[in-house]
């Protein structure tokens, strides 16, 4: 692969522009990488790319291991592709993979058949990078993809910790795959996660699993109906699906269709994409602003001691808190002083 | 009443320690000060207080205007008193409040018998507070309360916007009641908080309306078991009462009675508390570092034009963070050279 730093702006944004998959893939490299000259010309190349970008559906699909995340995304990609003749990128947003970066391994090995349609767009998440860093290079990337005029793109999460956050702030609509085992489909997912869904697909529905699947799809739609209101006034649904059997795909993307219709109406569509670019901005500065505060060494052991008064019942959160930032201060004031 | 600062420290502390009410008020008028003198006092108090603090259950309760919290709590405190020999506080977290600070009108002329038992202490929440001030008053205040001797402490919350959040990072107990009207009680209700209740009550179960309230409670039983399982082991259960029947008071104890053992057996209930005062930790001096980022005015300014910037599609949110954070480092530089 190319070095990025040998092709120019110019090349990068002509390429995406044209939807040339490989320059995409560069592009993504360089948003990826972490030297400084790399992110000047990132960020360069975003910037050109914006007007373009937006134009896409973007959904987020989560659940646990083990209830067919990528079998899921392999089958519905394709309905997707030959039924409904869209173009289709799949991002992975997985901070903890062991993916090497890049690498066409991954998520690409386990969706088999669609990763060899030349119209699709897969990319595996980068590894050992925070969620924070992990979160920027999606969002960035999905902005390339809209450039290169990808108009669906899935984005899939590993379904435990808080990458579920994460991507649902940053998708248009957020779906939900659970199995039909009694209860136990539920341990490993998050709380909360159930309730930011606006579909829930029973997977695995098929042979003599079909009947228990169905009856899932059921139990579901009563307790999600029991949840408060989603925000978009939107009534989260239920159904299943069978990638063994390639059957229920046509349903899922019935779902998504009446969802699009009814937020573009009621104008949440765009009200919600403007309170994610706002919630990443605030994201952004928090995750940096804390950097910031811990980047000095001491303030770092203080906190540590802190901590342990704290657990052993010697101070209270807010005094701790209160002497912590008098400690940053002063060493900030120290700093500029002896510059 | 006396102002704080004619008040020693010795006599602050003798009085809380020997369950003094009008010095307990006292001390919580010295917590809920945001003058410098009076902080460093109150700090003094509390810490001398924290290690005869921790001893009493924390329960928060919590549910949409009109479910009837202050009767719920006015005949759940007096059970707590004549059935269960408790000593019982009654705090409130309301950021929204317009009660004036101290006063006894509000949540106290709701809860008329309650608040004429000489053994139970009630305190409105003080207005005009961020939340994070409400929530530091009221954890405060809860050592406070534990110094002086009160077992049980009931903290109200008014049911819609983040309050509910901190109020169940500060409990034992998260108790959520709910109205049983066909689908409208959910309105209000932010999405989360049912997936935070540790028990589910349906209010108002009596006269013709007891028939709907029993089948909501079953209704509600079997959506909380579609749920994510609970971080401590424990199935949230549900149930009904009447405030006005004076009825499922005895129940809704001794749920609460049986959670305490199944926490305290786990060992969840301890590991529950240091972790709310971690979550303290941070969260407080995420507010601060926050404070301490937008004190300067052009910092405010460049925010402003930045997510303007932002909401027209023109930058990407972390490019807007990037330019806030150089702007932000240049001004500090600049603020250091100069003094």
């Amino acid at each position: 692969m190319t070095s990025p730093k040998k092709i120019s702006i110019d090349a990068y944004y002509e390429g995406v522009l044209a939807g040339d998959i490989a320059m995409l893939g560069r592009a993504i490299t360089l948003v990826e990488s972490t030297l400084p000259t790399h992110r000047k010309l990132a960020d360069k190349l975003i910037e050109l790319c914006l007007p373009h970008a937006g134009k896409s559906v973007r959904i987020g699909i989560t659940g646990v291991p083990g209830v067919g995340k990528s079998t899921f995304i392999e089958k519905f990609g394709l309905y997707l592709l030959r039924e409904q003749h869209k173009r289709i990128a799949v991002l992975a947003v997985d901070p903890t993979s062991s993916f090497s970066k890049g690498s066409i391994l991954g998520d690409k090995t386990r969706m088999e058949e669609l990763s060899v349609q030349k119209e699709v767009f897969i990319r595996p998440s980068p590894s050992g990078t925070s969620l924070g860093g992990v979160a920027r290079r999606t969002r960035e990337s999905i902005y390339l993809c809209e450039a290169a005029g990808y108009d669906t793109i899935l984005i899939e999460t590993v379904g435990v910790g808080q990458s579920e956050t994460a991507v649902h702030s940053m998708v248009d609509f957020f779906l939900l795959l659970m199995l039909s085992g009694a209860g136990d489909e539920l341990q490993g997912i998050k709380r909360g996660i159930m309730e930011m869904a606006d579909a829930l697909i029973i997977t695995k529905a098929d042979g003599h699993n079909k009947p228990k699947a169905q009856l899932a799809a059921v139990e579901y739609r009563r307790a999600m109906h029991m949840l408060p209101p989603h925000p978009g006034g939107w009534i989260p649904e239920t159904g299943f699906c069978s990638a063994y059997e390639n059957s229920g795909m046509d349903k899922v993307w019935d779902i998504i269709t009446r969802y699009l219709e009814h937020v573009q109406a009621n104008n949440y569509f765009l009200e919600k994409r403007k309170q994610q670019a706002v919630y990443w901005l605030d994201a952004t500065l928090e995750e940096q602003i804390r950097n910031l505060f811990f980047a000095n060494e001491q303030v770092q052991k203080a906190y540590e001691v802190y901590k342990q008064q704290l657990l052993d019942g010697k101070i209270t959160s807010y005094k701790a808190a209160d002497e912590l930032m008098q400690c940053y201060q002063k060493l900030s004031d120290t700093r500029s002083l002896n510059s």
